[in-house]
């Protein structure tokens, strides 16, 4: 389904090239001051066109409030908002009603639906991201009024870890490698979420780790979620991954290191959360790929409408609307 | 909270030390036949006290199966069941009811609720896995009835990749090296789920990868998942990472490679799911170590119960359980 | 929340008097093909000012759909929707920023929220039933196609029960005697769900009555709900009220009476499903009533909008709509 | 499914004559005192074979509370329970294995499930309600302690309306003759909640009333609800039903009637919540009565268990259950 969160949701809709895409933000608490001005800049964050190492697609993506606010401030009432889609190259996509392309869900969904809109990945589309990035936004006002601040960043480029300018220079320099190779390439993206009071949570099922992994997972591309030591982290020793509570000098209990990533037992400890995302390759390759029809035939492909070489420059604003909407709902649910 | 899943659902109860713990399986379907004596094995699968490697504590674990079934068939109405709590030495964890110990739940559960059964860890212990377990093995019997089948084994320990006889038992020495020193290690644990047809699972939000990823972040001890080509996949090229459609010479569709792991878009294309799930090491050590009490106090523990040293040998059926009871879902929300 | 239904759902957005009103459709399933101008019939249907017996409000209501179709079926994927709002006269509501009308939503809102949108009711106005139409349209089409249908009527306006031409010409009398006056008169709809076969609903806490009663009471104004042989029936014996199970004389099996109103132990038995719906008479009157303001000071206050002296008439497609969506979802559900 | 509730849940299960019935609270607040012993007396209430009104049969009914509470506190952990099912006639229902009793849930239990458990009603029973009684009486001391108290009676048998205690003894007479006479007569119960201040519920779908009237409609033998003014209020104009709202004379605000029951546009007003419930009568007769057999063949039968004849008594404290679980959630989720 598609609405995610338990007491604030977003539920959204739309296809890539459908007259529009929106969503509902349900639950979102009243009286607080948005400034739309914000949501609409991490939108621009996410949209295409921007520079040269993303698609030369030209989205304008300007979102219109349709309820829930009065005079600057939030009523309590559902937050409708719709964005419009524009500049759509239909035509671009003619070849792929009835082909099926690698690692896409163009399959998935036929398999699932046994229909799909084929325009621009219809539903599957990267597309839809734009209205979590409005949810997020939103979700990123409360928290930060509160002390609540997520910030995410590239941290590796194909193998090339981003540590300074120097090492993004390099990966920027790969991306354009790859992309003038007709070629894509995959990297990991870390995020912070600081200010999180301990006790902030759910501690089985629904554990606040849980429910950002699941965030994580449902944007498209991610392969892999860690969490505070991480893969690496788990084939070390106990004693040099546990994390000494000590006195923090104020009265009150805070921890020597942050192996846990800020949760423990799925309840947040105080610490800063921290944890990583890998992102795939993208898929769609400017470049000739054999695949099948809806028949079942060998066919090759390539693709013809404009494409990001790496999915990551446009995926940080992602990772940090969903951690924002993950966020914001479990303080809600406290 | 403690129900897991949306139209196939397992809700829990119990603490580690508290009269016994149970649940209730929810939306199972009817007329299916359920062979009690395989639940049970599946318990004892998850039982400590089987060898060397896992704790010496010895927890019968009998299900008892209250609800639900008829002439050995499910009747579709919720089926109940506990286990008794037997053998619990409280008196060893007196000392805890005041103490913070490092990188358990104690912390953030006495944050969350202002009040904690400190007694073997309460509700956070792992014991409330035994719940999954049986969920779990109810469903896996649903599952491979429809020929899907569920595999968990070890696959690293401790930086042992472990791929065979020899590597295991290197493994299992690398386990009683840590224990003789009062230290803990851990490791990565492989599933696949074989016989999915193509199109389960959602294709927003709660993705099959994303349903899954929680799961699994939902078992204690839990630092990273990750599926298919993984972190170490996205480092490379789209054109190595893609997996072409080839017809599978039996008029269907496959997929020549698997680096997406058998979901994509969400949705399972029919390949084998395929994911990787890494567990720290055991906090509890059985050595001092430096934490605080409830008055922010330095304090310093020594674990006095018995405990495993490895978690993974007993995380493997549980790992299996919660991969069932989400795959079983999926299924019937098809 | 506003979000209706479990599997299939309708969550909605919007005020009386902000830009637009809308909502998503999720769940639906695929390859379903809608009329939409049907759709914009059943809206025109509920749409004032469309006889002297309603307000003489003209609201075009020209839904738009945004998603989730293509060439005339749908996708499976969420159908996003809205209705822009027009024709608002914000200036008739200035007196009513501070002042709680009797018997309205005002009070209650300003409790919840300590903020509300006061301009027509704002999100509480009996406007957001337009969403639910649309919503209900869709279902209805869907439920037609498998036999199922839904129909409502007014049986009582102001104590006339409504059975023939002559007493619905008496009941309209009643409605404009009642406008005359600056009054207004609430009365009883009923409803028939036929052609849904035995199986469908759920048996505990989510029995198909419960749920089309949770449906019932969600619509602005209604009192009272009851199935089959209702309050009065209620007082009879049970010799008198069981429904026998006889001979369909064609195989099956039905019930020589329909006492039970189509359900039993929350399920339908195959009969048609029966309920009676009460409105209360309409709050507003245009008569001058007091009352207080925002400081608990008395006031009076004399409504100047246009306003329905009689709910019933534009109720008739909103108790179907509503009762579409629940028994689309439980047949969705089953 | 069977889980009643959104923030705090009741999941319940177990079948009449099955092992044991039980269930699971969820989301109950930490630190809260509970009186075991009155969570046994409100099962008591509900227990048969307390006067000659009343079903012969004699279930001990003892709960039995497995986790959740430490001290006599409760911790927020999941509260599970279990009431073993004890003196079981199951021979008393041979009979019925291939019979479908009139207006039962039999038949619609095996069109859905194409199964079911026939003795004693199996899942059907009224049994399962000891569940929602202990699930309710966790609730009730909680809100009491928050002076919210939750009253029912009983207001009418069999068109005798229950005013007092002359009233009260005719309709005890009138009980005990429908049972001479083999036959079951069913009434109206009327249950008000006090001391709910304004500003509880949600405003769309999810109405308090909405959640009340759901409630009510799940509880066996239920065929009406009304509120405040009822189906009969309706009926009368506005002018005659509109609340006034008035200065409390302490700075508040009040209404100076309550026609609307305590909830206006679905959120508490600060008035007593009021409501009616109806009740059929009870559908086993203890006299021959025809029906047909599952391969739908007419045949004769004559109930031999232990029977009410008259659900009303037995009904009041489940409808004050009902009431608390519903009035817990809605404070919880403000």
């Amino acid at each position: 389904m598609n609405t995610f969160g338990k007491n604030l949701t977003l539920t959204t809709f739309g296809e890539s090239h459908g007259e529009a895409i929106g969503g509902i933000i349900d639950g979102f608490p009243p009286r607080i001051p948005i400034d739309l001005a914000k949501v609409q800049e991490a939108l621009d964050r996410r949209r295409p066109g921007q520079s040269d190492l993303t698609t030369s697609r030209r989205e304008p993506d300007q979102v219109r409030i349709l309820s829930g606010m009065l005079d600057g401030l939030t009523t309590g009432t559902p937050i409708g908002f719709i964005i419009e889609n524009t500049n759509q190259h239909s035509s671009d996509y003619q070849e792929l009603a009835t082909a099926f392309r690698p690692s896409h869900a163009d399959f998935a969904y036929q398999m699932k639906y046994g229909i799909r809109d084929h325009r621009g990945g219809g539903r599957s589309s990267a597309r839809e991201t734009a209205c979590r990035v409005v949810g997020g936004a939103f979700c990123a006002q409360w928290l930060a009024a509160k002390g609540i601040n997520i910030s995410a960043q590239i941290v590796n480029i194909g193998g090339i870890e981003i540590t300074d300018d120097a090492s993004r220079l390099r990966g920027e320099e790969l991306i354009r490698q790859v992309k003038s190779e007709g070629d894509s390439i995959g990297g990991i993206i870390a995020c912070q979420v600081t200010g999180v009071p301990a006790g902030v949570g759910q501690p089985l099922f629904d554990r606040l780790n849980a429910a950002l992994a699941a965030a994580m997972f449902s944007i498209p591309a991610v392969k892999g979620v860690e969490f505070g030591m991480g893969f690496e982290g788990c084939l070390h020793r106990g004693s040099e991954m546990i994390d000494p509570f000590i006195p923090d000098g104020q009265g009150g209990i805070t921890c020597a290191t942050n192996h846990s990533g800020g949760i423990q037992g799925g309840i947040s400890n105080g610490m800063p959360i921290e944890f990583r995302v890998a992102f795939k390759p993208v898929a769609t390759l400017l470049r000739e790929v054999t695949t099948v029809n809806h028949s079942g035939e060998p066919i090759t492909l390539k693709a013809r409408g404009r494409h990001d070489p790496c999915v990551l420059p446009r995926a940080v604003p992602i990772v940090e609307a969903m951690a924002a909407l993950v966020m914001a709902d479990a303080i809600i649910s406290k």
